[in-house]
């Protein structure tokens, strides 16, 4: 698994208050506690490009986090201009997050992808809004596989997002997702499959054991990156328990040694 | 899901103790606490055969078991007096825990569930050991369904257990299961599928992790029933997850009515 530590992001409001306040000790702390607890990747978020500072933001955080650790970012940004300055300043091999399929995003985004040697977030949103079958994401991701590999990817620089809906508001919302990865993984084996899973959980109380049971099953189906907070109870417990059960841990060997 | 509270089994050190001192008491509050923690059915196994006095113990167990609740209780023996000790004393419609296709049971487990108005556990084990694939669980499942409805059963009277091995020893037997309960399901949409899921995490450290990623896993492909201790951490959380991810609780309304 390919783990995406997601906790520094503006959207958030300790990350929005360091940011306001330039607090690169709380930055510091939230990289360092999701390399300590598995992370592969820190997301990097500077904020709504409405703000109008997000590519300022995108350059001091970039600046604070690779300061305190080795591992690479995964910049994350619709905007162009804080994409592209994340990319050009990341030391290690970074992740673009994200692109997707709306028409005033397309172009742009397959252009920024295919400037820098980086992986790339493909996010199924299309100008049809979320897709929410299988056939639907099928079809999207035909398209930016087309897209990324034009621009010069390799299928497993691409990792899909075949977005999250709340099965709160739709009961079948969560099979239409993992039946969705199953048929993915299939048509592309090398490809990487991932998600901002926990919007799956929106509106329902004690949502961690709905993100627990959508990870498992995800997992199983054929996910094999996450975008998740490392540091919540149970999730890189469960993330190893499982791979294992999905048959992708011979012996058992990552969970053994991980757990103990 | 139908939920089959396991504490009671004389495998168990406490059972096994209470049992030898006649412990009452403590026999009622293992019962309750699996009420209380959600459990449809009361597992109640009063040892090995071989003892000498199984017979005599599930009398005692089922005596203190129906005296302190309405639950109804799982008999759990593969000894065909206590089986039937347990299946006629019993003030509700009772499970019969279990029977299996090894040549030296079949015969009389088939006549013990067909004498009764009772619901049965089929175990997958044969005379050729624990099936291991999806194929030979799925004859396996075909030989049972015919020799329990030929002895009076309806199918969904059914519970086949479909043998679960630990991933430790072979990284494939936890997709194998998933891929056989998916294959169960859809041959025979009315029958219901459980197992000793634990059995999968054998030899590995913090075991209820890989046991709640199996049991996710699980129930997505179709497993309505559990055979589990309702009062483990988490265990109950994560079936009605998983119920909520599968896509059978609308609108989540039974995960929010549990988790409230």
């Amino acid at each position: 698994m390919i783990i995406i530590g997601e906790k520094i992001n503006a959207t958030r409001k300790a990350i929005a208050a360091a940011l306001e306040a330039r607090d690169a000790e709380h930055i510091v702390r939230t990289a360092r506690e999701q390399a300590e607890a598995g992370a592969d990747y820190v997301d990097v978020n500077g904020g709504d490009a409405r703000s109008g500072r997000e590519v300022e933001n995108m350059a001091w955080l970039m600046d604070v986090v690779q300061a305190t650790t080795d591992l690479p970012v995964a910049v994350d940004s619709a905007d162009p201009a804080a994409a592209r300055l994340g990319l050009k300043t990341a030391k290690r091999k970074p992740i673009l997050n994200s692109i997707s399929l709306e028409s005033d995003r397309l172009a742009e985004g397959l252009a920024v992808a295919g400037e820098f040697d980086c992986m790339v977030v493909g996010l199924l949103m299309s100008d049809a809004g979320t897709p929410c079958g299988v056939d639907d994401r099928m079809a999207n991701t035909r398209t930016l596989v087309e897209g990324l590999t034009g621009a010069g990817k390799k299928v497993d620089e691409i990792i899909i997002d075949p977005c999250f809906l709340p099965v709160s508001a739709d009961a079948a919302s969560g099979r239409a997702i993992v039946d969705a990865i199953a048929a993915i993984r299939r048509e592309w084996p090398e490809i990487h499959i991932a998600g901002g899973l926990s919007n799956i959980s929106y509106g329902l109380p004690q949502r961690r054991w709905v993100n627990l049971a959508a990870l498992a099953a995800c997992i199983f189906a054929g996910m094999d990156t996450a975008i998740v907070n490392p540091c919540a109870e149970g999730t890189m417990s469960m993330i190893h328990a499982a791979e294992a059960v999905a048959g992708r841990d011979e012996f058992c060997m990552n969970y053994v040694t991980k757990m103990r």
